[in-house]
């Protein structure tokens, strides 16, 4: 029994993992539907958030049903309340990409992009991927050094992100107000999903080290 | 024992609906400040969220408590592990409450509203502020009805923010691309502080009813 019970423990932390590879194959293909104005990719990224979801419900279950048949104590409770977390959060990386995807589903057949962002929005996409896959390393191999990386992956994003808005409050902006409204949207889409991922790797942290990460700081 | 137990529970449902109407009064004073460019106000809104993370910490510390010390089973396990998941939505309003207040205090002396979208922020204000007390009126009460009632204000919130974007993209906005970039984040915030006030009332729902709502209309 014990022995299963750590399967089911072990089972939990590898759909984790593959919720954290799923976003970062989501935001990238996402990215590349904005850039490209690919209504076809776009499309591919929604319905592509359901196999997240049957993650994030599967693993819910599995976790509720773990605590409710097994008491875990101490550290194997701290797991489980923490995946309980992380499955939270990793469904909301899920869930960004989509409103990525969905702005190049609205915008199609122009791309929502000016061609002057393209190399900010598509560092930002590939940053966003790097740290999801990351987010899922940190979870398999609580690996600390690879979380802080991850943190500064984000001063990344957050630089990537101010790009965008001193490009559109310079004067030389000609894009107009919907090209604006979509680059305000798409910028905080990108940040906001970083900063989920980076979550999930400060609640790995937590599961080391003890120590409680505030939650501003955990995904402002 | 048992009794002093069912107290620590009944206090965590109060410090959630503590945490509810700090949110709700957070709101109405950032969008004050936010129309009316006072400055004083939006510090007073950025400072007061440390009352919600402190009780954001406070919560999370004796529900892990009781979950470590009681090994609590079935229904009490239910509420303790959906107030660690209502927690984090409820400080999540607090925050977006600050985004808020941040948006004034950076446009200060100028107003981020333009004037012919006052009465649209105001009515945001209001109905994020209605919701957000609401849902505490629904953790403290279980009242299934209210719930549906937040939901439907929600639809109303969606509406606001849709009106929003219908005026910046009329040919007759003259407020430039500062005041579209402010209006857009405004607006996706008063509509995130929604989303998760209103997934607050549908965990409620879960507990009382048991059936599990999907993430994604819990807070898109």
């Amino acid at each position: 029994m014990r022995d299963s019970y750590h399967e089911q423990l072990d089972a939990i932390g590898d759909g984790l993992v593959e919720m954290s590879r799923l976003a970062g194959s989501a935001v990238s293909r996402a990215t590349t539907a904005l850039l490209d104005a690919d209504l076809e990719l776009a499309q591919k990224v929604i319905a592509g958030d359901e196999a997240v979801n049957a993650l994030y419900r599967s693993i819910e279950g599995q976790a509720f049903d773990l605590l409710a048949r097994q008491q875990p104590v101490a550290g194997d409770l701290r797991v489980l309340v923490t995946s309980l977390r992380m499955v939270v959060d990793l469904e909301r990386t899920g869930d960004y990409a989509v409103h990525l995807a969905k702005i190049a589903r609205r915008r199609y057949p122009a791309s929502a992009v000016p061609p002057e962002l393209r190399s900010t929005i598509l560092e930002m996409g590939q940053t966003a991927q790097r740290i999801a896959v990351k987010a899922g390393s940190v979870i398999a191999s609580r690996d600390l050094d690879l979380a802080a990386e991850l943190v500064r992956d984000d001063d990344t994003m957050d630089e990537l992100h101010r790009k965008l808005f001193t490009a559109m409050l310079a004067t030389s902006w000609q894009y107009g107000t919907e090209a604006a409204i979509d680059v305000t949207l798409a910028g905080r889409y990108y940040e906001r999903l970083a900063d989920h991922a980076v979550a999930v790797a400060r609640r790995v942290v937590y599961l080391v080290t003890g120590e409680f990460v505030d939650e501003d700081t955990l995904a402002e």
